[in-house]
């Protein structure tokens, strides 16, 4: 299961890719676990054991989106924060939002620091 | 105008703060500048120049969550950051948010390093 999600992250992020047909997206939800399509986005809420592991999270995502060019929606408060990757002008969900949403899961998959 | 923007910012943030009367709030709005109530929150939208700007802004409220023990919920995209602070256990808006919306107003007002 690691696997596919880190090849699901490794994946390229490159300007301008296409929107995904459905079947390509489904295929993806299996190996994400737990994120959903929500208005056109791939969503997933993830918690936290307070503020400091939250922004920490919510960093590490931002430091995805800085090296890639490609930056999600983030919704957040003590303890939790929602992301949502999509790409506006493909018009819906890309590779580039699988690669980015498989990036976020492997960060909140890494064991907290000691 | 800043003197009482400063002297609302100034105010101890402190546990167990009561939710504060209409009026009271009425009065501050004047002083903050652009906020509203939304939901039983203190509510506002900034714009940045680009992730980087906005992750900035994020960082610096989250300085004063910290310092604080208060804690704001944030939605954020490219370039936006929306701000809601309330009191939960006082079921609305105490002087800790009128603080804390003017903390985070004098962040916003801070001119963007070169």
């Amino acid at each position: 299961m690691t696997e596919k999600l880190e090849a699901l992250a490794a994946m390229p992020v490159k300007p301008g890719a296409p929107k995904l047909p459905g079947p390509a997206i489904d295929e993806a939800f299996r190996t994400l676990g737990g994120w959903t399509l929500a208005d056109g986005a791939l969503e997933k809420m993830f918690r936290f054991a307070d503020w400091r592991a939250t922004m920490a999270f919510v960093n590490a995502v931002s430091d995805v989106a800085n090296a890639v060019d490609h930056h999600p929606d983030l919704e957040l408060g003590w303890g939790r924060c929602t992301v949502r990757w999509s790409t506006h002008d493909a018009g819906g969900i890309s590779q580039n939002d699988l690669a980015c949403a498989a990036r976020t899961e492997l960060i909140a998959r890494r064991p907290e620091p000691k």
